[in-house]
Parts: structure tokens; sequence; C-alpha cells
């Protein structure tokens, strides 16, 4: 759990101090600052010493890799799991005495300057679990598989669906506005693959009105190129509007409009998705979400529940062993 | 040969178009632009075809990676095994139908945006193969194993060693001037090993003196630790020097000036390394090399032998399998 946390902290405070050209102009934090994480986690898993964790951080800044111009493709995905990779394969090298820099974050042919172009001192210089960012401001878990960007708007769309009733059939049009960076992301209009569906807000709204849910069994080639999601999607119109951007970047507001067949409107806002820390998942939420995705993976309904409920009582538990026995599969 | 020189191709003609600002504040290019450079070759020997081919190119942009801050350490040379194995990975995933961006380098959230902040456009369109960089302006081939900067001094001190009939117990000091970009690149002023001697002026200068020679056997950590070798180093100035300054930076000029004990000087001037283009090793000294790196690897005379005399017919050699036999071992 130690690790795990330090990964997590690690990664966050390099993102947050590394200059934001990083992320605009083109680099997915995710794997790049995720190489780092996975290092600092496996030093920790590994016990290596002071010296040879910097060395473990030094080698997977020279693999810190991952650009967003794959988003939408196979190779999202893949930059987590290379990342990962990555960092492991650095901790293990350094564990063999490889050497490198002592010093790969803010030096001057460090990672600070070359994949930012600078850094904020004051974002990362003894700011390492103080706070936690894990704790604050938090992190979210998200209830759908699709871009976090896209979450606001879900949230805001499942719940006017619940509260009038809405049916599929009978709506008109649907206006969604959010901030310009929004559809900066969400960049797939008409998705033609699942990967694509999850960076397409057309698409999330036209599954929940048609379904009612987006999890990972309507996150699929088959369900996207249903006639009935091609047509709902043209009803939908993604803009750019003037109240979500003057709502501010440290918000995602998302704005619904949506027209019904018999003339009548239902509008409503969300500033933030379920499942931020700003609205966050109930431990039951999280584990109807755990529960659907483990039946994705075939672990079974007896082995999901001992999981759930050692999870609840996490804080008792005699080892982890027990926790992750039923988990290797 | 085909596939190496497409990576090649391809590797020197993106070096050559990205901003110079991804050199300049860090990102080592053998790393960053050899990930495409394996990736390229290796889909032309697994003979993907166009688009399994822009596929590869993609993916490989997600994995390329490399920080100089790491020079001087093991992690320096695992930038180019380890941007050849992402490479042949990203080549591999695309032959298996992974997906990626049809466009990973001139994209907005590319390649050359993250990683360079931009390019020109004129170096690389219509460029590919119209020359061949192999061929114009050519490629180097280093005599010594240590960095590209430290071969015009090594060059003319050896030929100053030659011609003056120097000896290392009559010099009393010697000054090493170049332009100012140099040392930038050529930190290690005191190695303490052997990967720090490959980037140390003072070193290369100091082995010279001492043994006449600098080739795989000089660059041990034994021989770096020596007392001779130490007390050599002090001797040399490693200095920018304004002559140097003004000759360019398309030069590597070295201007030697070493004083003897007996009041005499010898002084000289080198703009290229032995090596380079404007001053190429002959094939007989190019086999010389592989002689003595083939030594070292335990190849063995006879098949080291057989192989120098292939490769001096190889525009006749029937297969390339036969080569690439006696290498096998």
């Amino acid at each position: 759990m130690l690790a795990y946390h330090l990964g997590v902290e690690v990664e966050c405070k390099i993102s947050e101090a590394i200059d934001p050209r990083h992320y605009q102009t083109g680099f997915h934090s995710t794997a790049t600052c995720g190489t780092f994480a996975a290092a600092a986690a496996s030093a920790k898993l590994m016990r290596l010493d002071v010296e040879q964790t910097l060395r473990a951080l030094s080698i997977a800044g020279s693999q810190s890799a991952g650009l967003r111009e794959n988003f939408g493709t196979m190779t999202k995905p893949f930059h987590a799991g290379r990342s990962s990779e990555s960092g492991v394969a650095a901790a293990q090298l350094a564990s063999y005495g490889w050497t490198a820099t002592d010093k790969i974050l803010e030096a001057p042919r460090g990672f600070f300057r070359a994949a930012g172009g600078g850094y904020d001192e004051n974002a990362i210089l003894d700011k390492l679990g103080a706070p936690w960012t894990f704790a604050q401001p938090g992190i979210s878990i998200k209830p759908h598989p699709s871009g976090s960007l896209t979450h606001p708007g879900m949230t805001e769309m499942r719940r006017l669906i619940r509260e009038h009733g809405i049916k599929a059939e009978n709506v008109h049009r649907v206006r969604v506005g959010t901030n310009h960076n929004m559809p900066n992301a969400l960049i797939h209009h008409r998705p033609e693959n699942e990967l694509q569906a999850k960076f397409s807000m057309e698409f999330c709204m036209a599954i929940l009105l048609l379904e009612g849910r987006a999890g990972l069994n309507e996150f699929t080639d088959e369900v996207v190129r249903r006639a009935d999601v091609k047509a709902m999607i043209e009803k939908i119109d993604f803009v750019v509007d003037d109240e979500a951007e003057a709502a501010g970047y440290d918000r995602m507001t998302t704005i619904l409009d949506i027209t019904l067949k018999n003339g009548g409107k239902v509008s409503g806002r969300a500033d933030f998705g379920k499942g931020s820390p700003a609205n966050p998942m109930s431990f039951d939420e999280v584990s109807d979400k755990f529960r659907e995705t483990a039946g994705f993976a075939g672990l079974g309904e007896d082995k999901t529940s001992d999981v759930v409920a050692m999870v609840r009582d996490l804080e008792t538990l005699a080892s982890i062993d027990r926790l992750l026995a039923p988990l290797r599969f």
C-alpha cells in the first residue's frame, strides 16, 4: 500500500510541477510522469536505498514517453502499460548497480527542462506528502470507462433522464456546451470504434439516452456501430458555451439543453463529474463498478464478493495476501 | 542492407527537421529519433505495408525518450539499446493490428511539437533519400570509443605526437581550446570511471600522451584511476578559445598548444576529427578498429579476417547470411 501511494504521490507532484507546456503541446502525463511513479513504487517494493532510488528515477526519466496524438487508439492505453514496465525495469536496473545521474528532474538537461521547458518549484519542493495529493485535492474514480472530461455531462444526463423520465424516442435534439478546452481532447465526433467512443461526447450522451448506462458492455465496437446509436449521435450538438467558458478551467462545467419532440425542454448543469472529489462515489457505487468490471474479466461472483468484503474492512485485514489471493486467477 | 539504410535515413531526416530546442534542452536524439529509426528498419524487415508502417512509427513516437543528463553513466548507452527495442516492439505491435495515429510527427499533439516545439519543413519534406544523409554530408566512423567532440583534438594530438616525437615525460602543460559548446557536452574534467572518461577532453588528451592510443583497452575504470593518468590530466587546460569560437558551429575546431619542459612549444589545429566525412577513415583503418573491438568481444582471428574479407568484397557477396554466420557466436 505504501509503495502504491508513493508512486501516486511522485506522479502527481511531478505532474503538478512541470510547466503546462508539457501536456498542452502533446505529451501524455499519464505515460511520462507515470514512468517515474512506477519506478518510485517499484523502488519501494524492492527496498532500494536512497542512491539506488535516485538512479531508478533517472533511468525512468530516460524512458519517459507518450504522445497525446495517439489518443483514441490502442496506443493510448499502451501508454499506461509501457510506462509501468519502464518504471519496473528502471528499478531492477538500479538494483543491479546500473548507473544514472542522481538529479534527473531539475537538472539542466533533465526532464523538466527538456519535456516542459521549466517547472514550478513551489509545486514540488517540500510538497511530497504535504499534503498527499491522494487526500487533498483527492483523486477521481470514474464510474464510466470514457475520458474524464465526458463525466460531468454524463453525470448530469443520467440525473435528467432519471428525474424527468426522458425516453430516447422522445428526444429531438441535445445541446452540450463546455469550455473550449474539452472539444480539444474529446476529438471523435463520429466514432467508429470503442476506443474513439471513449473520447466522444456525442457517443457518451447518445448511449445514456438509449441504454441509461455506459459501462464496459456499452463501449464495444459492436455497440458503437449500431444504427440507432449512430442516429442518436446525429442529434447531439457538442459546442463551446459562453457560460461554461466563464466557469473557469478548474472546472469541467457542462451544460445540457434537451429539446423533446413534444416541444418540452429540460436543462441542467454540472461543474464536476460523479466520482470526482467534489462529487465522490460512495463505497457501494464503487463496489457496483467493481462487480461489473470483475464480471467482465470472469472473476466469478463468490470471489468478487470476498474482495468487496475485505476491502470494506481493509483497516483490520491481517495481511494483504488474503486480498490478493482471489484476484490471482 | 536496405532496412538499415532506411532506418538511418529516417533518423537523420527527423533529427535534422526537429527544432534544435530538442537537443539543446536535454533530449538525446540518438535515443529519441533512434526509436523511429528502429521502427522504420523493423517495418521494412517485416515487410509491413504502408498503413502498418505509419502505425509502427506512431507507436515508436509514444516510446521516444532519452535525456542527456544521463550522459557519462550506463544509462547513456542504454538509450541506444532501449530505443532499438522500442522500435522493434512498435513494428511487431503494428504487425498484429495494434492501432495508432497515422500522423505522429507533424500533428498538433505529435512528436515535433511536444519534443521540439516545431520543425523545419524544408529539412524533411521531399528530402527522404534526396540526398541520402549517409552519402551527403556522410556519416562519421569514430576511431576512438569516446564522444565525437573529443575527436578533432585527439586526431591533432596523435599527429603532433607522431610528427614531433613528443614523449609524456617531456610535457609541461597542454592547452586545449574549443568553442563554448564543447565543454557543455564534455562535462567530466576529473573522470572517475570509463564512462565519464568518454566525455572528458582531459582524459582523452592525457591517455594519448601516455599510451599513444585510446581504444577499448584504454577506456577502463582501471586505466582511468591510474596515478600517472590522473597526474597527466592535471596538466591539461581545457578552455574556450576565441579562434575556435570564431570558426563556427558547423566545425568542432580544436586548437592544441603543448608546452614542453625544455621550453619548446608545439601547436596545431583541427577543424574535424579523423573518421568524419571531411577526414574519413580508410578501409584499412576501419578494419583495424574492427579487429581491436572484435578481439575485445572474443570473435577470434580467423573469423575476424573472414568478416573483413567479405566486407571488402561486399558488392559481390552472394548472400548476407555468409557475412552474418561468423558474427553469430
